[in-house]
């Protein structure tokens, strides 16, 4: 089946899905993202990544391309015209196309909206997640305004390869502080000898994942204590249990942190069940 | 005129220059770039340039499109099917293309390659080199690796649209320790009372701008004494005069800084001196 794609108001098929290259995207990384799960043909959490993407946009002064029912439609015709059953669908905002240029173009430039849908295997985040994954520490080296979902994702793709290197499918940024911000591409979460999920704040130095906030509705229905604080790499090693939140990854045990096993080096029975919740409630809030 | 386009490999109608959507450059802002100024035909410090585009690329572990020789040959090709004599040529090597997906695509995808040129009128900068700029301070908020030339400027667009916010042309980015490190799309210099130029050292926080290090060589072979270490804003507010260096701007006077007046407001005798002198030594070093 080829793959069909929207671009700016087309939907075509892959292998001819481009952006002009003086789209602001590729020359500046002027723009945003977001990536949602798709489960049973749905959009998980889709209010919350819309709500994420008006607030890049915002703090952008970016455009919106479509108000947000008409972009619900324009994923779910993704999804459909591309078979996408479980998998995620990608979208793309950025200022779009301009004579190279560091200020911003005038205002009736219309922004370019890309959106991809590709289905993956549950089957193959199952089979990650009941081994648990090994994460490295790097250096936090990324602008202050990572709490925005920009593009500009050269930082953490660096961290990531070093996580690759060392036989790790995760990277923890830690902060000058000894403090770990969040992962390459998800949220970083211990869990205390008394049950707590620890999570830094989102406030800043982090983006506020919209699986970590569901999770965190998840936690507080099923009377879990959820402690918004920043941790120690020190910390991390010696927790009970460790995970990320993605949305891709959902909730994925980690079980090692810079060779250092955690909680004995298996996935635990807290981290477990959160994952096994996790679409309960987020099906629950997709209604 | 309609304007041609190199990329990879086709000389296309500007119209139709486009790169895939699952260009890494796009989604990832992995990529570099360069930008050279040309004048009367001729490519300005062209072995500075390829020599900092070959520091980029090997920093990132990413590939070469071609050797300098046939790189050479395209920007060349591109000035002459635009007839640029005075102006710029830009050109951006990215990862290429791949299913996106934070780790490095396999070793056998082909990095893309862009190349554009335009006519710029050289009595644009002249004029406004006559008048100077207005400078404004922002908090340094970058990564940390500014020093390789990549394609994430979205922190430099912003900072450049709060200057021109403020009525500037230029954002000086400042440390936490209150010192200057660098433009938005240039350097910084400040010319002390004994007329000293003093700029930032290039070996980490700045960028080392090609028309900084060319510059470096004017000022000595002109017997004037140049110090490379950071300056504070308190300190550039009572500089004698200040000016920025960059491909596009060349040595630019610099006569307000956050309101403070520079030199009495008005461009300096040494940075006038240093301007008109510039291109002597860039086409020297340019045969």
């Amino acid at each position: 089946m080829s793959r069909i794609v929207y671009v700016n108001g087309r939907y075509v098929p892959y292998a001819e899905a481009s952006v002009h290259i003086d789209d602001r995207g590729f020359q500046f990384a002027d723009g945003v993202y977001e990536v949602c799960e798709v489960r049973d043909g749905r959009i998980i959490d889709e209010p919350r990544h819309f709500a994420r993407l008006k607030r890049s946009l915002d703090e952008l002064k970016m455009a919106a391309p479509m108000n947000e029912a008409c972009l619900s439609v324009v994923l779910t015709e993704v999804l459909h015209r591309n078979r996408v059953r479980s998998g995620l669908v990608y979208l793309q905002v950025t200022r779009g196309v301009a004579r190279r240029e560091f200020f911003f173009p005038a205002d009736d430039v219309p922004p370019t909206l890309v959106v991809t849908a590709r289905s993956v295997d549950p089957l193959k985040g199952e089979s990650v997640a009941a081994e648990g994954i090994r994460v490295v520490t790097v250096p936090e080296n990324r602008w202050e305004r990572v709490d925005i979902k920009t593009t500009g994702l050269l930082p953490n793709v660096l961290a990531k390869m070093q996580a690759k290197a060392a036989g790790a499918r995760e990277a923890w940024f830690v902060d000058r502080d000894g403090f770990i911000t969040e992962g390459g591409s998800s949220n970083a979460w211990i869990i205390s000898e008394e049950d707590v999920l620890i999570t830094r704040p989102a406030e800043s130095g982090i983006l506020r994942g919209v699986t970590r906030t569901t999770l965190i509705d998840l936690a507080r229905k099923e009377g879990l204590k959820v402690e918004e604080r920043a941790f120690t790499v020190t910390e991390a090693k010696v927790a009970k249990e460790a995970f990320i939140t993605s949305a891709t990854t959902i909730v994925t045990p980690v079980i090692e942190l810079d060779s250092a096993a955690i909680g004995g080096g298996k996935p635990g029975p807290l981290v477990k069940r959160l994952r096994s919740g996790f679409h309960a409630i987020a099906a629950w809030r997709s209604i």
